[in-house]
């Protein structure tokens, strides 16, 4: 960390900084200059609150140079992170496609799919029970229902599934769940994060519209700050001035990510760019970046979804493009 | 609501699809054109789900004319909303200015930032209890403490208190809170937003750092379609590219929110900048601009504020920026 | 086009609207409802000024559902198109890499790299002679010379050339590159576009930084208005919020434009990511996601490199990569 | 300027650097830690390239203390400029409203707008002779005439004139303007800047739609360079995700441009706001936040404007917005 000071100091106030930084254990290096003095202070600063400093009438400009997040970070964790879901492992070299509906709506719509994206090689089924709707005249999910029959597919398939949380009071429901998903609006819900931290359940963590990388990886900070080191990140698309789709998906935050953090990386094409015909050339494009997963929207009658029907793809288009995934895949690990 | 049909729609989904849309009591106006089928829906479409329809195959493209909120719109309503406080009124014409530290530290520092605030004319008093924190080590707020230390300074001036909720298992404690507030992080918090709506207490709904006005109003509808009309709104800034502030205001939300809703709008010029030496032009641009009231964060020692103190000012400064606004305020109301 | 009419429109308003949209060749279909009167107009659209009828009293809204481009547009011109650059074809099937500097610095630099890019498998040399930079103290190219030092480079390796034009005054100077390149920063430098419309050059069209896809066609649409149906469009990066990455590479940009327009896109994941370290993954996944080709930054000597070193490659590793997205290309094809 | 070196530097690259550094007349400050060592360059460190000292393998980071422009920044120049356009000053004080319609239609049309806008008290005319239109299909204004007939409104009303170049080639026709404007497309239009900095023209440099203010004043500073100082800063809208409004007017560029640089800003609502019913609040936000000057589309008949109607007032809406404008300013200037 750097604390550029102002010109002509206050000393007494410059001593307390001193004395302070030296009670967090941190060294200090004094460079002086005509017109500014720098201070780098070298230590565990990812526990230094920035804004302390910053807010300090004698420091001109504070700047980080370690990561504030350390759990999550690569430098301290270099061997990549594995998640064990029931058996399906994520990172660390392997693939997996999660796939399902928005939305649960009926026993059979989802045990059917269910089967279709088993058979077509998915290995986790996704499906909404909560949804959080930005109107509330919307089809807000089937609730409990909804991970009643989530889970009667589960049992039917041998499925892992992975569903969202809206509230932490609806932890409880979610003791037979196995990956309990984060949604891009709840990824600042601090409160959420915490309480995720003390479980041992495997989280997937979306990031925000308008989240920086390196506040994903503060909420996975959050979470593994608990405990929880089972997080695996998801990015699903970010708020930009572009129209066409319904939000821009960032795909350098695969090897973006890939730098930062051990942490598994998936991809969401579905949710992101709001199109159907665009979920196989953005599922290749993220497989090929280097992508630990996709999550993938599949319903038997995207007609009549009751949610986000226009992303949705069938099972039968899902069959063909996880067969290209796959292929891609391996001729990815083939080739290195 | 318009729908555009591709061109030859399959005749039995779109006698499907003229039931349906009748069965909602919608008029049907249609019109063919040698490409494109045009429908025209009139009756009362803010309940219709747009994705449902958008997701038919037959379907090109929907357009809503009508706005999707009912509640907070102010076609419907067409009179300032005024929220009482504990008799402090705001909206429809009654300006406030509400003042105190981002957070409650010590009793002292909220007593008398209380009393300094009140004897420079803001009449309610904020401060955080719980805080939203985009990394785990930094400081959480004083939590019930903080709440307790709030109540005190509010007995000791008689200025009604704002302050954030965090998550809805924290409603109990709110009961002697004046106004709760919803930050921006939490604006699609839709179980919040939910609970609150079953409350009589006011609400100071932050605008999401990456929201629309329309999602604005749709999170105050979210609150109003339970019962609480009490809802009022606050442009805190949203996230662009530009870097030297921290967030950009958007005071033009001032004016299109007074077309769209009846609610009242606060301005927030504090974290939006985050800098102090910003607060005052645009505190005066927001009340030139029409604003309600401004929320101002005042901290009797900013260089060692726990938290946001680069963007406190002091009470001396808040004293002196009062009277400014007040002028202005006073002139411009005179003017009309 | 559809014209969405207040209600109670001036009869006499209305009569003049019609008779206007009448004279330019359109049919209208009117749907009267209780609350709003919709026009649907038929025919060409592409050349209605939507501002016009926007601006008028009596209309409420005017949305367009044809696109406002119709040289560009893939449902006037279904097949791919093709450019040829002297006999290096790009688009239709034909993907090709073009490789080189940001700046051209010596004859030594540029003929060094050239020889490398093309034993590597880059079809056409980039380099840069003019060079737009923030700051007028940075350096700006060697211009004139620079163009020199390219064209021996083309005449030592048979390499036609890409090189960035800055003004339409230096138009005369492009004579002998091959395809002119218009920077993000003028992707709407009207006056350019419409003279490279007079030229018969292919043209290298780059997004601008905040340019939806629809602005890029509409610019597209001014070259190919003059005469001039040779354009490649150029994805690369646009501005968000995001920090870690110079810009945000919109690759949902490749099967989006693959849809609206016949026009080849190519990618350019140098300038997009500004990191050496991204230009691996980034080019693999638009390769997957369909790209025409893509447009690579490599310097013999990153380090002393006088513009944008951080992003450029070496020629060995720009062989190693170009190996890999050539046998990815082959696997891509092969499976269809 | 501050220097992040990587850990175990190589010591012949850094003996190089050092070199290199106190060849540009840089005194360096070496702050070694246990894991990085920091230089401290003090001097001008205004014409360092910052990317070349980026790219160097032993170098991890580069951060600027100093702003990267010498002309137009208050720290070498205190005191406001004033800008004098035959007669008519902006900065430091004086405060201007410049009005006029978007395109230049007709004779009568700029006559008569221009009488009238001089009656409510606006100081210069603007007018559009070359349009910048997103559309080929769109009207791209009158050129020469309009030019000629904007003179005849300036030679009847005695009001200096602004409007906007499209390119360098047509500076010749500008002899008699007497501020040219730089449109938001334009304002990285390097060779158009490098020529504008050769004339002793004032120059109205709007802020390009995704530009951080720093490269609004990295433009000025392109102009300055070249010898010109009288450059007026015109803050018109951002690009931002909000679509309600045409872009995002952001008011805090006033009060921060104040602080970094002495030029005047000057807003403009019509143009941000897309919508003439902002334009009122809006006008009034800016002079209350201390711009030195509105620019305000005044059109007198909108409904038949041949651009931008929409956001166009009428004279007499003109008449009481400036009342209101100047009655606010002489409230502000009095109350300091």
């Amino acid at each position: 960390m750097i604390v550029v000071l102002k010109s002509n100091p206050n000393q007494k106030q410059l001593d307390n900084l001193m004395m302070w930084l030296r009670s967090m254990d941190l060294d200090i290096h004094t460079s002086e200059g005509s017109k500014h003095t720098i201070l780098g202070l070298v230590g565990d600063t990812s526990k230094v609150d920035i804004d302390l400093i910053s807010a300090l009438d004698i420091v001109d400009e504070v700047k980080r140079i370690q990561e504030p997040y350390k759990n999550a970070n690569r430098k301290f964790h270099p061997e990549d992170s594995v998640i064990d879901v029931n058996g399906v492992k994520i990172g660390g070299g392997n693939f997996q496609i999660i796939a399902g509906p928005c939305s649960v709506e009926t026993e059979e719509q989802i045990c059917e799919v269910a089967k279709d994206v088993k058979a077509s090689g998915a290995t986790l089924l996704r499906g909404g029970a909560f949804k959080p709707r930005t109107s509330p005249y919307s089809f807000q999910g089937l609730a409990n229902e909804g991970l009643r029959l989530l889970l009667e597919a589960k049992a039917m398939t041998g499925l892992p599934i992975v569903t969202e949380i809206m509230d932490m009071s609806q932890l409880d429901l979610f003791g037979e769940v196995d990956i309990i998903q984060v949604g891009a609006r709840n990824m600042q819900n601090f409160m959420l994060l915490k309480e995720l931290g003390k479980t041992n359940k495997p989280i997937l963590l979306k990031r925000g519209l308008s989240s920086t990388l390196e506040e994903l990886l503060m909420s996975a900070e959050y979470i593994m700050a608990g405990g929880n080191e089972k997080v695996i990140l998801c990015e699903r698309g970010i708020r930009t001035f572009e129209t066409y789709t319904r939000n821009t998906l960032d795909l350098s935050a695969i090897p973006v990510l890939k730098r930062l953090t051990h942490l598994p990386i998936i991809i969401d094409p579905s949710h992101s760019t709001g199109k159907a015909a665009l979920v196989e050339p953005m599922s290749l494009a993220a497989t090929a970046a280097g992508a630990d997963g996709l999550i993938i929207e599949v319903h038997n009658d995207p007609q009549h979804a009751l949610c986000d029907g226009p992303q949705s793809i069938t099972p039968a288009a899902f069959d063909k493009l996880s067969k290209k995934i796959f292929g891609l895949r391996n001729f990815l690990t083939e080739e290195n």
